[in-house]
């Protein structure tokens, strides 16, 4: 393949055979997280809810694949320039993560408010972290002016071919372990910030399991793919809205995510702060997992009632667990 | 088998096959879980530690394995009248929740100070509790007048051959997922408080990993299996002592347990309770797992140093999650 192929690959939806060349990609590498459940819960719900544990994988959320499937495909010239990518901080620490393993300089630009835990774990995996301010300062010309800089290599967030796919083995995996449980989905649950891991999972379903409904779930204030799915075209969340979920604060749907999530997500559904920290707190006591905000918008969405379980059986995407240890302390708080 | 069968080989150790065959009785009921770990705590430590999470298992601890295995095997007149265990909460989770999957009524004697969330599961679960005061009460004595007023089968925490067979499954997925990382293990460390976990994963580790050594972790004050494994008999642990490890609070080794663990273990490793803490803590914050106290010993072992990591690769057995809210936020304030 020549650069220009890539350049325009980049750009398109990835395809049910590149999910595949991802799972291939990533394996041996990336956790193949388990998919957990807790007969105490499904009692209490009058359901069974499957719960994807991406807390578990490789720098504690599910960004490592996709930013590993993009990484690992660069050119030995590439390699040698670097990578640069933008991130709130579990795309920060996937980038990282998979620079060092393939061998790559990795610079990450980062919100100065970013938690601490995941600018501390970004520096560790080896990157060179750069902060900037959220409300002052635009991340993507920051990164735009070191890709130019560096001739660095810029890795999306969510809107690229390879990224896609690789959130998209989050999916595959669901999928297939249901298939062993030998149950069939009612529907999966999976958060946006710019769509790529739900475009993903919507893709492996599409092909696996095509009955499966497959839902976007956002904080209140963030919730643009919701009200982007009822509309019928991109808008952007008003500026000014805050949430706990720092992972999920982007403008609006991606390019290349809303093109995918359009034609393949049944609907959005939107949680509140405080129906998103007892979540995590059910994810503590019944399920033994540390979940992040932003990760825990599915499972809340299922707890508070949002979409009927009763009787059907839902897989939501727990899709991180980097939380600061007072932010998970206020969840503790809620039972 | 006659019931005479039966009663002979409970009190005897098991063998390596009957480890396979505890296997293949709760395989699609047990969660087989996943040995995790952190390329960033490895890179702090300067050498490779892998965490079996049982706190991902069904109950919320390894105990389920061990019950199931046990409860499974009841004849059909012992199923009409039910069974009977003491336990600080694991073990009575993981009866409770067998005895409901058999369909055979449970009667759980647990101290009126277990932690809430034990106490609460186990009613969960179906299970009828009855309170005893830990320091005026004998447990045994109430559960030996509710087995013979009933009729009903004990199901001892852990001197009992399917017990330990159970628990030995934990060792043998040790073993299957190192050989699928490609590891060798330097060492294997689990917690004991009657042993029958750790000398399940010792007969386990005799038969697929000889040259692996297995350590017994223990809270300081209830170091009862070091002291016997250093003296080559069973010693009692003073009275009065107390520790977070509410799970780890037994008086002595078991009989068939140290007959076990006396010509299996290397040794045995003493952790304080703020190291237990510590241990929690980082399980938080770098695997995404919650540990609670009794836990946690093992990885406090390492992560204190009672045994040099550096260079080698050891495998830590987390194993039980059910902590309550509060002690939790006394580990997460360490960070």
């Amino acid at each position: 393949m020549t650069a220009a192929d890539t350049a325009i690959r980049t750009i398109a939806p990835p395809d049910f055979a590149a999910l595949e060349d991802a799972a291939r990609r990533i394996a041996g590498l990336a956790v193949v997280t388990p998919l957990l459940e807790s007969s105490l819960l499904n009692a209490a719900l009058g359901g069974r809810l499957l719960v994807k544990a991406e807390p578990l994988q490789r720098t504690g959320s599910f960004k490592f694949r996709g930013a590993y499937n993009r990484i690992s495909r660069l050119t030995a010239e590439e390699r040698k320039r670097g990578v640069v990518a933008f991130s709130s901080g579990n795309h920060a620490q996937g980038v990282a993560a998979a620079a060092q393993i393939v061998g790559t300089p990795a610079v990450i630009v980062m919100p100065s408010d970013a938690p601490a835990i995941k600018v501390a774990n970004t520096r560790a995996y080896g990157a060179e972290v750069v902060a900037y301010d959220r409300w002052r300062e635009s991340r993507e010309k920051i990164g735009r002016r070191i890709t130019t800089e560096r001739g660095a290599v810029l890795v999306p967030p969510y809107d690229d071919f390879h990224v896609i796919a690789g959130q998209g083995t989050v999916g595959l995996e669901i999928a297939a372990q249901a298939r062993q449980l030998g149950v069939g989905l009612d529907a999966v649950l999976a958060c946006a910030s710019g769509g790529g891991l739900v475009a993903g999972i919507a893709l492996a379903m599409e092909r696996l399991a095509p009955t499966t409904q497959v839902y976007v779930c956002e904080p209140a204030g963030f919730d643009d793919h919701a009200r982007s799915l009822a509309g019928g075209s991109r808008v952007s969340n008003p500026p000014g809205g805050n949430s706990i979920c720092d992972a999920l604060l982007s403008p609006s749907p991606g390019d290349i995510t809303f093109a995918i999530n359009s034609r393949l997500l049944r609907g959005g559904l939107v949680v509140s702060d405080d129906e998103v920290l007892k979540a995590m707190a059910v994810a503590f006591r019944d399920l033994k997992i540390v979940v992040e905000p932003g990760g825990a918008v599915g499972l809340a969405a299922v707890l508070s009632g949002k979409l009927p379980i009763e009787g059907r059986t839902i897989a939501v995407v727990c899709s991180g667990g980097n939380v600061d240890a007072s932010t998970f302390a206020r969840a503790l708080a809620t039972l």
